[in-house]
């Protein structure tokens, strides 16, 4: 699908500011960009950086007193791949490649090893495979209340599964969590999601099955075949949408996203299985 | 200084066990290998993986049921960076490279949003530089036993600062948290120490300062300008020498580093400030 | 059913330690005692204390350095109150004598104001009354798993939730929880107990239910109407069988009960519910 | 002092609720009640409570839906016991009476279990007695700030001390936990307090030394000698000036206490120990 998408931000400084924002759409073969404009105002000297793992686009700016603003616009065509959910299966351990290995480690909102009893109790005994993954994604849709206020910056997946609430990123925390403690990496994702209401940056995550990374949604607000990448990270710490050090208030925030080809919102979601990222080369073995 | 240094680890496999191990000193500008050998027993595949950022050495294994040892050995010569305390003084954030920026998030076990305000009011209004950081390493040492047994793998700083105990793991988390929380890049260090007794792997940490990664050590047990890097991460959870996933026990443990050139333990441990990493290229400004 | 029950408990002494015990069965109209000692070797003095409120028999000893022991025997005749548990309905609020009222509130280890939402997300929509807390039981049987070593003396029912794991102590402490956070009164219940393999203290619970306490384990381990209370708390902290004060090792512990009138053990346990306290007297209204 | 004390809460009821009030002095020797009233509006049938051990007054009443209010006047003299804080010694564990023993146990927030080794490393060296624990109130007047939603109703001793804030409440809560982590019985004390600034319900602790309860005031915001108690608890759980179950919102709320008997206020505050209880008679030896 093709998609109109972007955001604009607004802030104002009460000290000077330094802002890393991570709001442009990653750099990926499945994603082609056909235009793209980051506009700041004032238009302040800009720092980039692209990390040479996940290829997250991180930009960074200086921001002076006053008001500041980030318009980022983009036109884009996702081309998803997809799969019959109940062909791919889980990849054993040994089978993994090395550099998928840490998205098995518990990380600071993803407390996946305090979760491993619970894990392997509700889930351990469940066919594996991507149904497997899928089972964690409805468990937590019937199991977690969305909602708003439920959690802050620093609520952790065991926090959440206690509270029964949480918002996007909790859900996706939680299911982070619970992969990981199966021996599934899993990682999390920031995205513009097709079909989200309200509009806001959205937080899934993708499970590493059976060679590549496969996209899941707990929350089950979006088009799962419409989630344009943002950021991939260990947890919500890695990939925040803006991260200010200074002393500011954000003063608005409008995202955006829609079809740029015509085409209707589906009236069904998928059911199929999504992937967006290419099946990664191994590193090599010796 | 020459070393002559390695690691002896003997396992005994009850059921097929994937291993990374990350034993191996990392490729640096300032540590010249000079001979360097891994032997496996049996023989085993071995995939290799340099993290492309860190470059830290992973190596993956899969050992079958039966006994298992990994022999590490190695010859280099590290020549590190010294200078006067006094003259380092901290990077604003305006100025950090965006690269070293992730080094200010909180992670699994160093919690630093939650140990913000106890930074706050313990170092918030020192003297800022290289010496603040000394000053927090003064402080974790007159303030936390070093005990084994204390903390375990899932302890993380906050709760180590209530116990009030640990060991190096928890003193290079608590470091790094409180530099973290002070706004100064920390990134924790395992390390082959040359003095630590009794020997063993080591853990300490590097902040941030004046443009370059400097090493500091609160258990103050080894010679700072002694420590041969093996792994850089955001906390211990990253870079664990082994990293089993299956059924094996450990049945002996050697850890060695020496000097290879003749010289005499120093009686005395240096006061300068010491890096072992070059100042890294910014990212690029637009 | 008639018990001859007691302990033996022996102690070394290494520094001067003080002691409370609370392994005297307590003194309730439905528990007759037919005969009773305790002695102490060496014959110390005893300083003796029967909290006002609950009954519990607290004894206090300051032992010297050296071997110290403690036997209690008594032959006791327990006449429990029956009743099918379909006719036990739940208490409302509105309703609850003022002195039962204190049930409610989380103690050390009963964390009901953190496990609310996930009582309520369970347990909420289910059936009121005794079966209500009888299916609290079920869950807490069929989820968590009954494992020695799972927690030690600080861990809370929160933990023990998330752990999956731990014995009778956070098997009540969970049932505990669950009902206060539900709005039905629950307190700890230490006991001896009939059936239990192998022999040892026991700790269940009593949810306040139509008027008065109900006897519930969640371990299932032990006859229902061969439980023989010795004290009542908030939650383990308060009815320790041993609290000491100083410095001593335990040398030996041995937990009898045994049918004291011929009769044979049971094939099967009750499936009434249970009830060993007469209806508290309310709080008068004014 | 003679003072005029007491408190006007106001609340819309949304739904039927029962609510535990215990806004009522403490009936105590040192205590006279010169007259006293206390009116419901509407006037609910009123249910009260003495617990037979702390003698705390609870009221309890059933509001239906609508406006409900609690007005509580009272003219009290308290008759405080002075002595030089010196001459108070610590008593060792083996000379306190039983039935003060428990409240050397954790409760719900005050977590002295997980604070010991912090106190111990704080507090474990200096001299004993009731300059220990003037020390203690020192270091946490010190090292905590006095803000305004910094806690909640689920905020622990150790969450505290970690956030390095809190109010009334979690001061005292810091206090209890650090004294009974030394083996100095304490226990959670909510009072009227004179010199208080804004007026509001106070919570202070006491600490028992030298065969009697003293008063302490982490704080440091009101008269030691002008603390006129209402409630004694484990902690804030047991003492609540109000606990509603059902649906109300609070619509007003007042305190007030004044010298009633033309006295100014003081200059300066007491820096004597002070006391408001009787030694309690022992609970027997045989």
């Amino acid at each position: 699908m093709r998609f109109k998408l972007g955001c604009s931000l607004a802030y104002e400084i009460k000290a000077p500011t330094t802002f890393i924002f991570n709001v442009e759409v990653a750099h990926l073969k499945s994603l082609a960009i056909h235009s793209e404009t980051l506009t700041l105002s004032p238009d302040l000297k800009r720092e980039v950086y692209v990390t040479p793992d996940l290829k997250n686009r991180y930009l960074g700016v200086n921001a002076g007193i006053g008001p500041f603003s980030v318009e980022y616009n983009a036109e884009v065509e996702l081309a998803v791949v997809r799969a019959d959910p109940e062909t791919i299966r889980e990849t054993p351990v040994a089978e993994l490649p090395i550099d998928i290995l840490p998205f098995l480690l518990p990380s600071r909102f993803v407390s996946s090893d305090r979760l491993t009893p619970f894990a392997l109790a509700e889930f351990g005994h469940l066919p594996k495979g991507h149904k497997r993954v899928n089972a964690i994604c409805n468990w937590i849709h019937d199991n977690i209340a969305y909602q708003r206020g439920a959690s802050d910056g620093e609520t952790t997946a065991d926090e959440s599964l206690l509270k029964r609430a949480g918002v996007c990123r909790d859900f996706a925390h939680i299911g982070t969590a619970f992969c990981r403690a199966l021996g599934i990496p899993a990682r999390f994702v920031s995205c513009y999601a097709y079909g989200l209401v309200p509009r806001d940056f959205h937080a899934v995550f993708e499970a590493y099955l059976d060679g590549r990374w496969w996209l899941f949604d707990a929350t089950r607000q979006a088009h799962l075949d419409g989630l344009v990448r943002i950021g991939i990270g260990r947890d919500a710490a890695e990939i925040a949408f803006a991260t200010p050090f200074g002393e500011m208030e954000p003063t608005g925030m409008e995202i955006r996203i829609d079809r740029a080809d015509g085409g209707p919102e589906p009236t069904e979601r998928t059911i199929d299985a999504i992937s967006t990222e290419e099946p990664a080369p191994h590193a090599g073995a010796v």
